[in-house]
């Protein structure tokens, strides 16, 4: 047995979500598909460094899995991609220790979320982008995203229906990049929390819209309290970027 | 009556061409039904610059039509949008006089040619690009593209089936762009024949890959055989840009 691990992108449109789900079409559930086509039928579990919900893309997901496959590491790529779905792609393969855990030892993780600054809708990022029509003060947003880095109690941004008890994490880095009619936050954190990327993005448009103060984040941070945060962004704006290790 | 003109885009990904057939989706039966849901049932006739295939894209289609209704020039956008799906969008509607015809008038047109230049495939690049793995040699396709340029009986580049009598044509413009791991074909003429930029850019790409001359391109025209050019390139990387009048 060979544990490897492979960076994966996918266009999550057409898929219920990266986790396996009885009955609906997931991104692991044709990983393992693929997997138990190249081991003549034989089940291969596949791990990934966390999931991503129906609509949301992935950059740079990664997984691992164990095989007893003898196929040189640079035919791996190949292989799996011919049996996969256009819509995701192996961009690399390697193989790693048998104690290599593609979550557990994940330092941290960098999502994107795109917002199409537009009041005209571009049937080319229907799926790719959030289309935003109203005007945007991205002073006021940068202003608030600095008062998110750092390690805070997220509870105040993340589903109230996150299980984890502990809700303490380190966001690194909050970006807010604006190209062309895009503007794109980069958020960089140890770890996120159940719906945390969505949540500071919707937040943040509505600092950016006017409808909150840019100086209020530490006062949502410290309520505690879901409600307290702005709405969830649609989920077709965001892309796991990036996992680090 | 007054006559309208609009100029539209579309993700042809998922309809079957531009033009009406019975039991298919398409992108003239989509703005004939919003447009009968509002004139309250009566049928009103779009006509379009020209047709485009299956999975072929417009950033710049054109179209016109007549209608009864009396409402402002500036709403005639919002209320299209509202009724069309997501893949396609009016961006702009204007008046114009009753003689106005958007095929006949049209002076010139602009398609471009998307080529993803990557043996990786891209998730989110599938339907907008034709993936090419090889290697490309743009300064001979370059060559090969000035010598498409001017006044030429394009029967070599188009469809055998092509019923038009006349196939003389005039290319303005044949460039050639390369941007980050895009090559990007931009073709502009007075009036293109069918599958002539599809025709013009798979030959193009045969002599950019070697398996054909740089200075090849005046004997191909010469032939006035389409078995003397070369494949038909994939619709998913093909876009109307521009119609000009």
């Amino acid at each position: 047995m060979q544990r490897f691990k492979c960076n994966i992108t996918y266009d999550g449109t057409h898929f219920a979500g990266y986790q396996v789900q009885p009955g609906k079409r997931t991104v692991q559930g044709e990983l393992e598909r693929a997997l138990k086509k190249l081991h003549k039928g034989d089940d291969i579990k596949v791990t990934a460094s966390g999931r991503t919900d129906a609509g949301v893309h992935a950059r740079g997901q990664v997984i691992h899995f164990d095989s007893p496959l003898n196929i040189p590491i640079e035919k791996w790529e190949i292989a799996l991609n011919s049996l996969l779905p256009d819509e995701v792609a192996i961009v690399g393969a390697e193989t790693v220790p048998d104690d290599f855990h593609v979550r557990f030892d994940a330092k941290g993780k960098e999502y994107r979320y795109f917002v199409h600054r537009s009041s005209r809708r571009d049937p080319f990022k229907r799926h790719y982008a959030y289309q935003y029509p109203y005007p945007l003060n991205t002073d006021a947003i940068k202003q608030a995203a600095a008062d998110l880095i750092g390690t805070h109690d997220f509870t105040s941004f993340c589903s109230a229906k996150t299980e984890v008890e502990d809700k303490v994490r380190e966001l690194q880095e909050v970006e807010v990049q604006e190209k062309e009619d895009m503007l794109i936050f980069r958020f960089r954190g140890t770890g996120f929390l159940y719906n945390m990327v969505r949540i500071l993005a919707g937040t943040l448009l509505e600092v950016g819209s006017g409808e909150r103060d840019p100086d209020s984040m530490p006062s949502v941070l410290k309520e505690k309290n879901r409600s307290a945060a702005g709405k969830t962004a649609p989920p077709q704006g965001l892309y796991l970027w990036k996992v680090f290790y």
